[in-house]
């Protein structure tokens, strides 16, 4: 986590060397909204990678799946040649928690030591676990609407040896320095924290993790409107995070801009939140991070997919009598699962 | 390639069952044009496919690699889960004959039978291959600038049957009922086809197939407005097609109009051109015929992807110490190389 952290930090600080667009998406088949969606980066010089992601929050449920799931292939940014497969699933929570960790770094009030995690899910897992890397964190508040998600909380986080209370939402609100929001709340839903932007704590930071759909929004219009929000990026945020609900004027500077400058510090004091849709450079980083601890750890398996050919301009030349398959090439595509 | 014209056909005659939108694209690292696309498409009920193809006109000289790879992620159309993954270099030939055929079986002339090819790359395998099914071919006449590509085309498309006869531009021109144009040709180079719609047989039928870039294209101005032009997919070919030359009224019926309606039959003896830049639609029918016969061949290799979790809502649930595998799911994930 914290070397996706400083990966992140780093890559943003030069988002000129990344080329990133908004994600595009398509609705699955359910009940409740679900969306399959494609976000594509490419970094000249080193790699370009296209997840794909699903959000289908009938998934745990219905089928033992995550809500989100995704696979990120990873590209030669002069070819263009497939060169990994990588299982996102994981990563997508890793890098999700790190936007935060960054955003928190910069937009905390100094000795903010109390953390709310509103929706605990998946997401909410690495959300505590990045806050615990850049906070001195003595208090963890969680409140769900799902007292079986809520129980199985503090299990699935007693690797960060922080005590989790279960709470009501008014008392994680008056309490919290900082909060995550993290919820699956179906389209067009109310939000997700309440209006009064008066029971927060002075200065409190909020992660809205969660807004990551037209429609779907996680904070009520008068907190947005007494805060500073800072997008990870604009031009999906406006689409698809909290920002949908703000005009051009309302919005604060960007991710990118608060750890490119001195911003931040003027805010720290003020409520802030950060509208984390998730983008793309996100996920080329924290692919990059794990693709290179995987060649070290030599985990991964080879992928039976093209990996040349004895004629380039010949597509059927499997079928040629005399085919040769071409000498396996040194470093070929590898499939990687999450490392043990 | 009978069943992939057939099944595109039937999946344009219904293209409310799909939803596709124009690809998006990266540049890739070179000093000739070269991109990284993604082209995802969903059809309910059965599955959604993104195909993530790159173009890089200097792979086969630089990288002994084809002008075109590419690779399809399958994702089941209600979870978002990764079924399978394929090899798409091949497909992308296959599916862009495939499209080429249906064109030309309800454009060209009755009677026609020589066919004429520029540029013969890769493509041009697969064009000649798809154009054999629905016309009675007698004569192939073929030309490159490249004198090295020309001379390997015959033995190529062998497998045809067909004599191929090289020959100069003029004399292709003047003699070819069918001209496949499918060239590498540079950003704002000249058409590769001279301007006169005179020098052309009556009634001739063009398939475009190499404009696929923005400011990519094949054809004279001239020629076009000359002719009846029929985009694969209009959304995208007003933007990289040849349809980029012409404004909206000059734009003749698409793919899908031809195919649903009888609009082909009056334009037999009209000069045609079927702008084909190649759509999200005509993977998804291929991806969905080449993998019902892996299936069917017990072809392809398990993908050691995620495939299941012991916690949905615990991203990092492998590094519990009492993490259990989930029993494998009866279907995997597959990786699917071309099939010998």
């Amino acid at each position: 986590m914290d070397e996706v952290i400083d990966a992140l930090e780093q890559a943003l600080a030069d988002t000129g060397s990344v080329a990133v667009t908004p994600r595009g998406g398509f609705a699955l088949e359910n009940e409740r909204t679900g969306v399959l969606e494609w976000m594509p980066a490419i970094r000249p010089g080193r790699t370009a990678t296209v997840k794909t992601v699903a959000y289908n929050p009938e998934n745990p449920q219905r089928h033992r799946l995550p809500t989100i799931m995704a696979c990120t292939a990873v590209h030669d940014s002069r070819t263009g040649a497939l060169t990994a497969l990588l299982d996102a699933t994981f990563t997508t929570a890793l890098r999700t928690g790190a936007a935060s960790a960054v955003a928190t770094r910069r937009l905390a009030r100094v000795g903010s030591a109390v953390v709310g995690l509103v929706g605990c899910g998946a997401q909410a897992v690495s959300q505590l676990h990045a806050l615990s890397r850049v906070l001195a964190v003595r208090r963890v508040l969680a409140y769900d609407t799902d007292p079986a998600v809520l129980s199985s909380f503090p299990a699935r986080t007693a690797f960060s040896g922080l005590p989790v209370e279960p709470c009501d939402l008014p008392t994680l609100e008056a309490a919290a320095d900082v909060i995550c929001t993290a919820t699956s709340a179906p389209v067009g839903a109310p939000p997700v924290l309440r209006g009064d932007p008066d029971r927060l704590r002075p200065g409190a930071h909020i992660n809205a993790v969660g807004s990551d759909l037209p429609g779907k929004t996680e904070l009520p219009l008068a907190l947005l409107r007494a805060a500073v929000v800072c997008p990870d990026y604009l031009p999906q945020a406006a689409v698809e995070g909290e920002c949908q609900q703000l005009s051009g004027e309302e919005i604060g500077p960007s991710l990118a801009e608060l750890v490119a400058g001195e911003a931040g510090e003027q805010l720290r004091d003020r409520l802030t939140v950060f509208d984390s849709t998730g983008f793309a450079l996100e996920d080329q980083v924290v692919t990059e991070v794990v693709l290179a601890h995987a060649r070290r750890l030599g985990a991964g398996s080879p992928l039976p997919l093209f990996t040349g050919t004895s004629d380039p301009r010949n597509p059927y030349w499997l079928s040629e009598p005399d085919a040769e398959l071409p000498a396996p090439d040194p470093a070929p595509p590898a499939a990687l699962a999450p490392v043990r």
